[in-house]
């Protein structure tokens, strides 16, 4: 029956993942409709400076989309090691999603350069929220491991929240920086994507996993 | 011959959910373009202001995201249950994400606050034609159990078509209170989503479900 | 290596299906966009009356929507024979996704009432193209049965034909009526509907069909 | 140990595809947006007039869209290929998604016929960018035959490896050509999607390929 459930449950995690996966393409793509098309019939000249000034722009554009390749990154990892979904898991998730689906909105208040500190800050608190709630899914699964294995390692449940708390914490310090110049704070925005996109420990717990998985499935 | 049907019916419930997963990632997502972002170059006094003055529209878009989840949530329950897929079903469903659809232009009706009693009362509207229709699936999948497991217990199909119809009467409630005080309205809406998201009696069912289901796979 | 061909191949056609379904889950939702908000701070008086004002937008757009539909099932149903693909079948379906991406615009023109004639035919010739090339995948595949089961019943294949020719006819039909009045092209265009939701000879084949598929899979 | 690893990563490998099967849907769906409808209540004449004259959009609106499905195919060929997914590849696939997401940016830029200089090498630039990033994910998943059978015939790699450098080439050439005139740009890139639909020698490997597979799956 343990088997079974575990079946059934996997039914709901792979519709889950496909909501998010959905959710994701389609953020990703109109985060484009952000940018402003400059006017018809514009002469050579003009047309050349406004899609050069448009750099602020298309830079917070790469931004916001290289920044949701990390949370999906992120999602995904997670969900390797979650083998259950039940009805807090589903609502956190689709919570984590409204801020995911948020960021063309907060994305499309930065246009101006130099950018407006409200902007800044309304850009910088979506992506905490994305960060904290992403982290809530992870501390719901594994905490009384939940939903994941009951002797997954606890050395990958610590770093994966660890790492996971490292975004809301560089987004926090850009807040603070935009009272002071809001450049600084755009680019520790920036800072935090190399911290993301390098290896992991928990890519090299990530082979081991697999190894039980497959004792497990035997 | 039975057996081989309900693998080929499967594969249409599997598609069926494609669609609709995809519809309502889609719906979910293009809700944030409903948001009127202020304009460029907008001095930064006014632009907090702005964004600030945004929150009727921020609440509804929520709202709307959240309530977007119920229904997916309660599509997801019923494809637990619903084994085979028909003509009729396939229509039934598409009619339900063609009203999933409308959302986005519901929404965006409700930009103004205090809130215009027509916006209110298109925004209900649109919200119980949803539910109805989600209710019609069950009805059609479950009445003389046509798609359903035979022997799935009647306590079940009356749950779910309860709870079913508990948004369409409040939605129906709240557009009543739009001729009094469409906050009233707009509350009653907001109410609903607590209801939907405690946990259900078909939860526990649920893991029963799972036993039945491993002893007709074995 | 006919048993692994055909797997290898299946992965090609649940790709196809997966772009197909995203497509059109994408332009079912979008087609929204093309419905006209009411300004805002438009009096309550004035409000109710651009609502209603806007029916026949809402009519084309259920229309539109429940067309999609249509043809979602369509490609479906021929999916649910063809068990191989190749690359002129991909490039063929392309071509049918290209012309299901631009029924928003055609919708977008049918804004008016009575509709202009030249919105109505381009309409008109929108969803002749997405029948004329649904049509197309089919001859393809059954042409030779170069992606079908050899055997498959010679009265499936031309009834299935028959079937998509009739959309294409009356769109035809929708088009030459616009010469005299655009409202019965449009009332045209909405009785292809019942024609393609009432059951069909193709379904009760299906049921056959699945008896094979399980001998063959046996 | 070996065979976990491959199940795993498969997984890994079906959300990627998941990912860009969405994103490449809904950039295909939200082109149509770049067309810009004619305005309400537009006489008759004007009306027939003004669709006319969308052809230079329209025509770049196909050519957007067939190339994306150019685009797509050669992902789907790849990913025939590739058997796991690591944290690199993950990143360069985002990349790559990244460039597609804004096709709909420098689509919009050819609005205007003959088209401007600065539009054509946008959309030029975009596009060999694609194409440079789809290639980095062959050379990367195929270098020292990373995730990549350890026996792929090295006349594959070499061919597709080919193959995806034709397309910056041409693009290049478009670039350079629109100093002289931007409609033999246009030209130069229509001519490339012949060159890509027409049969590959990947094609009939395919099948040979698909022969090793069943060997090794047994």
């Amino acid at each position: 029956m343990a088997f079974a459930g575990l079946r059934q449950e996997g039914l709901t995690k792979a519709r889950i993942e496909a909501l998010t996966d959905g959710i994701f393409a389609t953020v990703m793509t109109i985060l484009v409709l952000t940018l402003r098309v400059p006017q018809l019939n514009v002469p050579e000249k003009d047309l050349a400076g406004e899609v050069l000034g448009l750099w602020p722009s298309i830079l917070v554009y790469v931004l916001s989309f290289v920044t949701l390749g990390l949370y999906w990154v992120g999602h995904h990892a997670q969900f390797h090691y979650i083998k259950q979904a039940d009805r807090p898991l589903l609502w956190i998730n689709i919570l984590f999603l409204l801020t995911i689906g948020f960021i063309p909105f907060s994305t499309s208040l930065l246009q101006d350069y130099p950018w407006p500190p409200t902007a800044v800050r309304v850009y910088g608190a979506n992506l905490i929220a994305n960060g904290l709630l992403l982290l809530s899914i992870w501390l719901y699964a594994t905490g009384k491991r939940r939903l994941v294995d009951k002797d997954l390692d606890p050395h990958i449940i610590a770093t994966a929240r660890n790492r996971t708390l490292v975004g809301p914490m560089m987004f926090t310090l850009g807040i603070i920086a935009s009272f002071i110049d809001t450049r600084a704070s755009v680019i520790l925005y920036i800072l935090v994507v190399p911290f993301y996109i390098r290896p992991s420990h928990i890519d090299i717990h990530f082979r081991g996993g697999t190894h039980r998985d497959k004792e497990r499935e035997n």
